[in-house]
């Protein structure tokens, strides 16, 4: 896996329990797999002759992340190296402008995009506010400005700086969803139930598994979109598909694929986790249950807080709630980065967000 | 964690959750915790050099197996380091005859023994067949002898060879039992469901959870005594005490101290696994919730058959079943040798057994 963050260190748990020797390309000792693996390479996973060396000998090659050139990947991919998912699938995820071009053409429901060469004219069809996009590296609302108006400066400076943009819809959603699907190069799909994401300030801050109340039509819409976007554009691996949910019905927001924020209550939360998932998909191995363990299951980010010592706030956090689980990532806690997990499952929808609100505030802030 | 064996290395999983750098002491790098930990170091488990050398550093030091020499932990103790268990502890885990004079001591219920140097007095009262154990050292069967009669030459030979033994009745037993606690150094106690452990051979080959039919109060009283026994021996970490169920009451077969095959079954099974239960007693976190996660959890140990190729035979089981979920060592597969587990769970006992055991086997021999 290219890439030492907190995907790989995840997916280094599955991998001990298959029986797969996972190595990492990270870019220091310090990264969160590369604190966890035994075979970790450090390496720069832009640079084709780190991913060269690293991925001599292993059976695939997958990602913890987008940021990998396509073209190393196509060069990997001719050297022999099976890629998973492949560098014409990854292009997806790597650039909005050619995702949305994509998805709209097969299409998939998506927001009304432009060019940003005339935002002015885009708006006078879908009204202000525009959402202003870099095509390509965004992830936690960077990358992402909204205009209440024209601003022809930030647009200047934008372009100036180098970044490719575009210019969509401000889409009135009523709230987000994602819908989690795996494929193999074998053309297995399986899907998870459909979830309902929270964000603040761009970042997502907790996942409801399932989406409340969602009807179990759009449920399904939402499934085969996924499936049929991994079809189409031949992704291996996992594929999560962030959607919004309107008054005129699902629209695609992003695409991510690998395992994502929105599946990590997938470990305690459903027979398969989806890093067991992703491993059973780029080694091409049958796909396992998707089921979820409980009626409800919530995961919330722990972001870090003024305090970086969140183990002086274990005691109080397990003490409270046995059945709450903590996963934490091994990295530093600075304010506002996204340091770890919880997950609580139960019955009551009100008291699981209760219980994994409560215990991921406590590990951010401590006693308030 | 000394030793670098499976029970380190999925130990390793439930660290990675819990953000908790776990260090690992293996023989050598091929060991199968020494597979997936990055902080591994190698070196001889009972060469207190080698101990000391690892410790340094550690907030807490605890074991995969019972065979680090007590007088090296105490030392390890005497130097500041804290062990869990300790060694007082530990020696009941680690000597059969100091366990038994200890437990009936305390008035746990013990199969009757007695001394090797007149096993047929012994036998005149219990009656053939007696069991010989070396106090020390077994495992899986081994150290373990069913005599049927007098055999003076067995035993002359076994003492000649240096080993220290005792001699217990052979216990009509209907089934045997486990149970399994944790205990932690602020006296906290947790209890898992009582379970049904299968043998062949000596070898566990099966675990159900909870034990099928167990009567309440009989399933409370194993969990009561395995408590106390943790509480009155000062065991920090995981307890399991293994039973015998017969005519007259559970008696307590075997004691170890640190995550046990009889727990397999919680990685999945229960809201909290032994191994993350094991960390949380040892570094004195509060425990974690043992409910179960379905009605029924099987267990079933894989173990090496005649063609060392595993992963060959993963694409039936996954196929065929995609609940069941597979955890392999990382160890080659010698014929019976233990190189993995697996689980399934579900709301139908047959079912459940009938699927864990299919893919136990596959994996073993293939198709027959």
């Amino acid at each position: 896996m290219a890439g030492g963050g907190q995907l790989a260190r995840m997916t280094q748990q599955a991998a001990i329990g298959l029986g797969v020797n996972l190595r990492v390309l990270a870019g220091s000792p310090g990264e969160s797999a590369a604190r966890v693996c035994a075979d970790t390479r450090i390496g720069d996973d832009r640079s084709l002759d780190d991913l060269a060396a690293f991925a001599k000998g292993c059976d695939v090659v997958t990602f913890d992340h987008e940021h990998v050139p396509g073209d190393h990947i196509q060069a990997l991919e001719a050297a022999g190296i099976p890629c998973r998912p492949g560098a014409g699938a990854l292009l997806h995820a790597q650039d909005k402008l050619i995702m949305r071009d994509r998805l709209s053409a097969l299409g998939a429901p998506c927001p009304r995009y432009g060019d940003v060469a005339d935002i002015e004219a885009f708006a006078r069809e879908t009204g202000w506010p525009v959402v202003l996009k870099a095509t390509r590296g965004g992830y936690d609302g960077k990358g992402v400005w909204v205009l209440d108006g024209p601003d022809d400066d930030l647009v200047q400076d934008l372009l100036a700086r180098g970044l490719s943009l575009m210019v969509e819809e401000h889409v009135p959603f009523r709230r987000e969803l994602a819908a989690l699907v795996a494929r193999s190069p074998h053309g297995q799909g399986a899907a998870y139930p459909v979830v309902e994401t929270v964000q603040e300030n761009g970042i997502c801050v907790e996942v409801i598994a399932p989406a409340p109340g969602l009807d179990d039509e759009l449920a399904a819409q939402a499934q085969r979109l996924a499936l049929e976007i991994a079809e189409r554009l031949d992704v291996t691996g996992l594929l999560a598909v962030e959607l919004f949910e309107t008054d005129r019905g699902l629209l695609v927001n992003e695409l991510a694929m690998r395992p994502h924020n929105s599946g990590h209550w997938t470990i305690e939360g459903s027979r398969t986790s989806q890093f067991e998932q992703h491993l059973r998909a780029v080694l091409d191995l049958p796909l396992g249950d998707t089921r979820p363990t409980a009626p409800y299951v919530v995961m919330a980010n722990v972001l870090g807080g003024d305090d970086p010592d969140v183990y002086s706030r274990y005691i109080h956090v397990m003490a409270h709630d046995p059945g709450v689980k903590v996963n934490l990532y091994g990295k530093e806690a600075r304010p506002g980065r996204k340091i770890g997990h919880v997950t609580a499952l139960g019955d009551d929808l009100a008291d699981v967000r209760a219980r994994a609100r409560h215990a991921a505030d406590y590990l951010r802030w401590g006693p308030r």
